[in-house]
């Protein structure tokens, strides 16, 4: 589709003026696809009449990482990071957290979009930018995709705007436009037995019929694709790096009901069609994925049940409004989905296969960083992207391995100072015997999900990088030994982490830790260790990131993760207690420590663990890469 | 009056067992004064068919500390903590928090009352148990005193009943069996001027009025002693230890009118009448207390005004009833009143009398600890009464001393382990040269307020002693010498303090930090350094106390308090940073310190400290006590 622009709309784009900062030279801006296909929605937008369009940058799930057909705002602007967009005839805004400010200065004049800052003190929330924006210009009228946005996103927007607005909800809302836009996806689907996960799907479609039997409840629509994964245990590939199944689950006393795929089942793959089948034994009927709104229309009409349970943080505004039409007879009751919470307090069997995966996991890691280290202090070529390959290499070595847990990080000096740095495929920096180099990457295996983050000196390193390089490793290691009492929540604790940082005036943008799936998406709530007043407990059986870092834009990126599970610490007339286990097995180079930094507890910690890195992975290792490993595992 | 207890009434009472746990023997309980008052409470309550009556421990004015005539629990059962009361015909049970199980489990069977411990995990708050006990019970009725319940904890029991359940409020509900309740407080009224706080009270209403216009509203009516005292620069002495006067203030744009005193203004001594006169010159009417009931119902005609904010945490539930009735015309607002916030943050001239404040009373201090040392070191036979007494002695020469801003907490040994040990007035214990003794105790000054608590060794001490000690000063040492990014909240760095206690799995059950008046009430909001999920970010000006502690029940108790004012740090690429300075001046004894608990950083935070107390203090102090001062603040 060829796009004619008018020279009024591109004046509306930038207001006169060419996109980017000021100091751009006016012939240096061309007019690339970006901002082109911006133009066309304005013109879109200005036949319909909307003034204002939000796009959430998610999927019909809420999913934090989508598949290519729901990247919409990347299709738009080009940019690459997480965030939501507002565009209107003379702004488009991105609004993104921290993560990816540096990211956002890059790519956000590509279509002469606006940074705004969230997570920051006077931070203005797209409903607030709306309500604001739109006051004095009389009736505004905002456009959402329906499909691709959270029904409590859209209601924040209906409220900021009050009676002056009026938000519509379109499906697929750029389609018209987006004429190569990727098919929903449609991966094989495998399930996972009771000895691989410990828990069947009829156990758990049992628990949840009791969860809504105790509410007094018929139904409840799990829309959140890792709950369904985890509920029904089955995977899929359905979206990068998560091994989700893009479906919706309705669950009643006497049915199950999964929406999924476009096609037939008997289309399908072997694997798929062999999945279906087992599900069908336990009492799951599969339908067709585009069918979930009628039925749910249907059950609006209160024949069947008279009462349904949904999340409204995860479904999406479209099925909200089959639902929750005026009139609909369905007592509607929303709240945080049960699965949440069960998911994340993983049991005896998902603990031991974790155990597993990070002994894998680890034994990868060593070997990548042997070779890294043995390859570029010898003047070996080595890019960023080669890292990446080889780390890939070796977890793809490991029985089980299904493929990254996101999309790793590779970047060497300045680079690391994204925190969400994305490595180009081609032409990514090499990597000299000198500075840090960092590498945040997870592996998904049959058997659970890693995700590790190491910084290690190549070469000479500065006093400075080497005091950045302790104080995040001070603080890494102060959580992973702390203790606590029972009922302690994320907020509470995130401090202990930064303090060491805080104390000499440096801090990080994210949050310190987030839950992890059992072989399934790497962030997943309800757990949150960062400063937002989640009153989430940390409870026995969850598992939380431990990953504070430093970032000085140009100069270096610094960040320590490992995984830990929060364990009961035993009782005393005190408290009753808990701690940490730590998981992750890699050891932390003791070579850019600055010791003098480290009291005698974090010193105790740090060779400790050391020491067990080395005893547990080593008999399993090459010679060579032991051998190396033992020199890397002294004591400090 | 006598009272005649039927049997009937007395198995009621205990259901046929005697009071207290069940070793007491039979022939030890007596009918104590306690148990007539309760019988004769439950028999009003059975005339008027009450199911259930809930006693606040408040005043009308929802006060901390209130005066004699509003300690209705005290006179009821005998418990001298704070906390709050529901007696039902078989049921008596007192409702406090950790600070006072221990006193409580020793007050409690007086009166064959029972605990409820709050603020623990599991807790079962007031209007749960009313919910919990009523339910089956069939239609339900609960009684509070209106003048003493505050209108959000009446709401919360109200909608905890829902339609099983009438609350009725009664003004002085106890005062037909109380025949000898004291009268309203009336103590002599003050003016303080603008050299003394730094902002006038035309300053202050001009300031609340736009505050009004700003929110288009036509009327606040201040509840709470301490806002009230603040906002018209009065002090009186109504309550004890809190500087302030029984009273309201209903400020309008036109309009500031003082409900205060239960005569005329004419009746009373020369000090308040000149203060009258002044309060009227600046525009300030004077009318009785009393009248404040009748006043707020004239207004609900809306003729005068149409607009009125209240803050129900302490507007009591009569007169939210006169302003809220069904047929007022007034439109009320209810929020959180403004003057909490603007109060708690410290103006220049608060600061700088602050800081004198902390400079006098540490020079009562050094003279206080001197004493204790050198009597009980050389066999002098000392009390923990006669230390108060002392202390009190050594405040009082200074120019401008009040009195106490709180009953000095002096407790030697085992009853430190009560955080708050009311010290008796005859046959208190002696102190020994051996263990620690704890001294919590402050000063109400013309020129501000202190409140401090010091654990001295007197003589030898456990090695577990020691420990305790050290860590409990680490956690006070860590969050002294925190600095942390603007916008923090008190619970996002509580664990900064707590972290050195829960790591050996010890913590204490009380805040770490509240905040404190200038010339007022030691406790004030909003700031908070404790564990729930208060958002009030610490603000530059804001004063904190920092007191972690450890108690183990019949052995020890330790805490060590200095009071912090927050300042800015200054800038950088991170973040604005803030951090305290430390306004008391008193050194703490390093004689207990187990040096190898505390970190670098943590030693010589302890010896500055300790030298600035030094040098500031030795000028002013007697040779042998400057000298003796030398010697105990030695670096470690």
């Amino acid at each position: 589709m060829k796009l004619i622009i008018s020279k009024q709309l591109l004046i509306a784009i930038f207001g006169g003026k060419s996109p980017g900062n000021g100091s751009r030279p006016e012939n240096e801006w061309k007019m690339n696809d970006y901002v082109k296909r911006i133009a066309a929605v304005r013109g879109m937008m200005l036949n319909h009449g909307w003034d204002a369009l939000v796009l959430s940058g998610s999927d019909p799930h809420s999913s934090e990482y989508v598949s290519s057909r729901d990247q919409q705002i990347k299709w738009l602007t080009g940019y690459t990071g997480e965030g939501q967009l507002v565009l209107t005839q003379d702004h488009c805004g991105i609004w993104t957290d921290s993560r990816y400010f540096i990211l956002a200065s890059r790519e956000l004049p590509l279509s002469g979009s606006v940074l705004h800052k969230t997570r920051v003190p006077g931070e203005v929330t797209i409903p607030k930018w709306l309500s604001e924006y739109s006051a004095g210009r009389g009736p505004f009228v905002v456009a959402v995709d329906s499909l691709c946005h959270g029904a409590s996103e859209v209601g924040e927007i209906i409220d900021a705007l009050g009676d002056g607005g009026r938000v519509f909800g379109i499906p697929d809302i750029l389609d018209s436009l987006w004429t190569d836009r990727p098919e929903i996806p449609r991966t094989p689907i495998i399930t996972l037995g009771t000895e691989q996960v410990g828990w069947s799907r009829t156990q758990k479609l049992s628990w949840l019929r009791r969860w809504l039997r105790e509410r007094n409840l018929d139904a409840i629509l799990l829309t959140a694709l890792d709950e369904i994964a985890w509920t029904l245990n089955v995977r899929g590939n359905d979206v990068d790096y998560n091994p989700v199944v893009m479906s919706y689950l309705l669950v009643t006393e006497g049915d199950a009901t999964w929406f999924v795929r476009k096609g037939l089942p008997d289309d399908d793959d072997s694997e798929t069609v062999d999945s279906f089948e087992e599900l069908a034994m336990d009492g799951v009927s599969i339908r067709n994925y585009s069918e979930v709104s009628a039925s749910l229309a249907a059950l609006a009409d209160g024949d069947s049940i008279s009462s349904i349970f949904i999340d409204p943080s995860t479904l999406n505004f479209k099925l909200e409004q089959a639902l929750a039409d005026e009139d609909s007879l369905l007592r509607v009751v929303r709240g945080d989905s049960p699965v949440i919470l069960r998911k994340a307090v993983k049991n005896e069997v998902e603990k031991a296969f974790m155990r597993e995966a990070h002994l894998e996991d680890g034994i990868a890691m060593e070997r990548f960083l042997h070779w890294l280290e043995t390859s570029v202090q010898s003047g070996e070529p080595v890019n960023e992207r080669d890292a990446a390959d080889k780390l890939h290499e070796f977890r793809s070595c490991i029985e089980g391995f299904r493929g990254e847990s996101f999309e790793t990080i590779s970047a060497y000096g300045a680079n690391a100072a994204l925190p969400h740095y994305v490595t180009p495929e081609e032409g990514s920096d090499e990597i000299f015997p000198k500075g840090l180099y960092l590498c945040d990457s997870g592996g998904q295996y049959l058997f659970g999900t890693t995700d590790i983050t190491r910084t290690v000196p190549l070469g000479p390193c500065t006093p400075l990088e080497m005091e950045d390089y302790t104080l995040v490793l001070k603080g890494h290691i102060d959580l992973a030994k702390a203790t606590f009492p029972k009922g302690t929540a994320g907020c509470q604790i995130d401090a202990v982490a930064r303090q060491p940082l805080w104390n000499s005036m440096r801090n990080f943008g994210h949050g310190t830790g987030h839950g992890i799936g059992f072989y399934l998406n790497v962030h997943e709530g309800p757990l949150q260790i960062r400063q937002n007043f989640n009153r989430q407990a940390i409870l026995p059986g969850m598992i939380t990131s431990d990953e504070p870092g430093i970032y000085r834009e140009g100069r270096w990126g610094i960040r320590h993760e490992n995984l830990l599970l929060a364990v009961e610490a035993g009782s005393n007339d005190f408290a009753a207690w808990m701690r940490f286990e730590t998981l992750t097995l890699c050891h932390f180079d003791t070579s850019a420590v600055v010791k003098e930094l480290l009291d005698a507890s974090e010193i105790k910690w740090l060779n400790d663990y050391n020491e067990r890195v080395y005893r547990t992975l080593a008999p399993r290792l090459e010679p060579e890469v032991a051998q190396w490993l033992r020199l890397k595992t002294l004591p400090l």
